[in-house]
């Protein structure tokens, strides 16, 4: 008899698994240059006047529970945010505030998907949103972001695919990740209409994961779904990890913004699931809140942040480029560069025994791109001062030499 | 084509089914007594010291990510909180950091719970163990906690049971509440050794909920399952939202304190559920931290709180013993009242007319014993004032006069 449940399987997570190595290192005495956790609050501390906030909420013993669907004050000012920068009129009943992006996606997916069921991904994907639809009981069909497009989205093969697809299976949503992680794509407008088109016309369900909203840069336009999808069901997932630098607040949320018959049903259904739980983290909410709010002292925070992270993404990208091991699509948003890797010529069999070699020889952690569906890549997280960076591209790049 | 999953019906939690007529009444002016949530920091804030202690680790930037078993340093307070309490030797593999105790059951039951797998719980249960067990696609097997002997256990008849079950299904788990929601009973250790042989005869995994387990009082000493399960696979399930009055921070745990076989692949599977949604809030775990290792500052907290429920709670018995249509077993832990209704005597057809009525009638909110699978009942939460208890429970007794 299996001691585990058969679905329990599909709980992994392959942006952790180099840990234990790393660890053992660590425990002689090497530095480990990390650049495998996407965590910008190591690297910048979270804004002052949102760690002012939550330490106030804390004085003010809002200790308890929330509402269980998010604090009233947290709702509001998630209705504020989308008012401005997108011009969308939310009511309170279409948000959920979840912990962190994880939690809303392990809803939605528990929500929507049945034995069999299948949900469109696109690859590279961020790990995370394979194992929820593995453990909900239904499996992902896979699509290719084009690398030689910049990573962008072929709208003509999607729909092709689900012609084919719609007949065997019920599809359940067609997920997007914009700006992506691991790619740093920002998805254009016109690519967007052309989906929102398609899932307008075969019913699908569009969700999509825009944490990273805010960090776009080297002149990239971002534009919601939220804007193009009026009027059918969606589904946009945010929360304050990436954009308000708050990565250990664990405070995310899922929007569905429309009333059509499936909109009322899934957000009534999330907002179940979320008085099952209880409630987020409470004085956190209340911290993301005044985060919101004060637009000023965002703009200010975002601003500063975002300009340092192009600076250093692209001070990375150029090191990479000395590496002719090595082929880069230049990223525009999100932290994450993900480079495709000449293994042959390098003479590793996989990327996992790429990043495995490099980190035992150079001390350098990286994340193979096979983890994220993409083999023959790396990721790599570009955070840490340029100093950091160049150290250990530096050392990819000798590496890479060393084995040619 | 159904809009939602099928197991999607199992998300649903009857202790917030009548906040949207509270709100309705609340609109209009009315004030309502709420004595439907288990909330001790509405009412007793949270001890200053770890509110201190919160402050600190947000001003100390510790607002990243932590590991994603848990902060090393509330693992290794968990350790030191069961060294002292229980005797136990618990290495930092055997614990796992959970957003509440809600995701620790959500992982637990995902891990272990396939198709038609079954798992044993009493009722009155605790709502929340039901819909994991449902999403999961595994069904409850419900036996009841004995009203007429304290709502203790037979293990006799569990025994009887378990030999007829297993024959049919697999029984995943056996799930104990000690101290109980809603019935305030703490099990005796004679009880639980007859649990625990039985669990040991027919290899069964216990898993026991002790949230409560410092809310003791009226004479009852508690024993924890780790403390007599020596050898044999089994889950504590605790955290921080009770015993350190510390709802809205959402930190729970699971521990698996053996090394059989059953215990090591669970504890890893637990742990790689961790993994999949990267971790707990972070500075809300150093809190805790501080609360379990500041054992001086702890102790004095803790019995002022449970000096105050216990005389809270007793005073609502003893004003409930005037009422001639409730029988209520005096609570020995935690702070719920779980009286009998003579709903006959009342002319109400169920639990939740009566819990509707009074609601709309008298304005005080309780919740419905049919929630916790056991109909004829309501669960009075007794953590307000003696002065708002009282007002309260007059006005129930006057309304249960009122239709005699």
């Amino acid at each position: 008899m299996p001691i585990l449940s058969e679905r329990s399987r599909y709980a992994v997570n392959p942006l952790e698994e180099d840990d234990a190595i790393a660890e053992a290192l660590e425990r002689k005495g090497r530095e480990i240059i990390k650049l495998n956790r996407g965590d910008p609050a190591v690297y910048f501390p979270t804004p002052e006047y949102i760690k002012d906030a939550y330490i106030e909420a804390i004085s003010d013993n809002k200790t308890h529970y929330t509402e269980t669907r998010g604090a009233k004050e947290l709702t509001a000012a998630i209705m504020g945010r989308y008012r401005r920068m997108y011009g969308l009129d939310l009511g309170e009943e279409d948000i959920v505030v979840t912990a962190g992006v994880s939690e809303a996606l392990y809803m939605l997916n528990a929500a929507l998907i049945d034995p069999k069921d299948r949900a469109i991904v696109f690859k590279p994907y961020y790990t995370q949103y394979i194992p929820y639809i593995g453990l909900a009981g239904g499996q992902e069909y896979l699509l290719d972001y084009k690398e030689n497009d910049g990573w962008g989205i072929d709208v003509d093969e999607l729909e092709r695919h689900v012609k084919k697809l719609k007949h065997k299976a019920r599809i359940r949503y067609v997920l997007l990740t914009n700006p992506n992680n691991p790619t740093g794509t920002v998805l254009n407008r016109k690519t967007l209409e052309g989906i929102v088109d398609l899932a307008n016309e075969h019913k699908l369900i569009l969700v999509s994961d825009e944490i990273y909203d805010e960090i776009v840069y080297n002149g990239a336009k971002f534009t919601s779904v939220a804007q193009l999808a009026r009027g059918m069901p969606h589904v946009i997932l945010n929360g304050a990890s990436k954009n308000f630098d708050a990565t250990g607040f664990r405070i995310g949320f899922a929007i569905v913004p429309e009333d059509d018959k499936v909109s009322l049903a899934l957000k009534q259904k999330i907002a179940d699931f979320a008085s099952v739980r209880v409630s987020a983290n409470a004085p956190a909410q209340y911290a993301v809140a005044e985060g919101m709010n004060n637009v000023t002292e965002h703009n200010r925070a975002i601003r500063k942040m975002v300009g340092e992270i192009e600076e250093r993404v692209n001070f990375a990208v150029k090191l990479l480029g000395e590496n002719r091991c090595l082929s880069t699509v230049r990223p525009r948003g999100a932290y994450y560069i993900f480079p495709k890797v000449d293994l042959k010529q390098l003479h590793f069999r996989n990327d996992k025994e790429f990043v495995d070699t490099l980190l035992k020889t150079k001390y350098v952690q990286l994340t193979r791109g096979s983890g994220f569906g993409t083999p023959g890549h790396i990721r790599i997280v570009s955070l840490p001062p340029k100093r950091v960076l160049g150290e250990a591209i530096t050392k990819l790049n000798e590496f890479c030499r060393s084995k040619r």
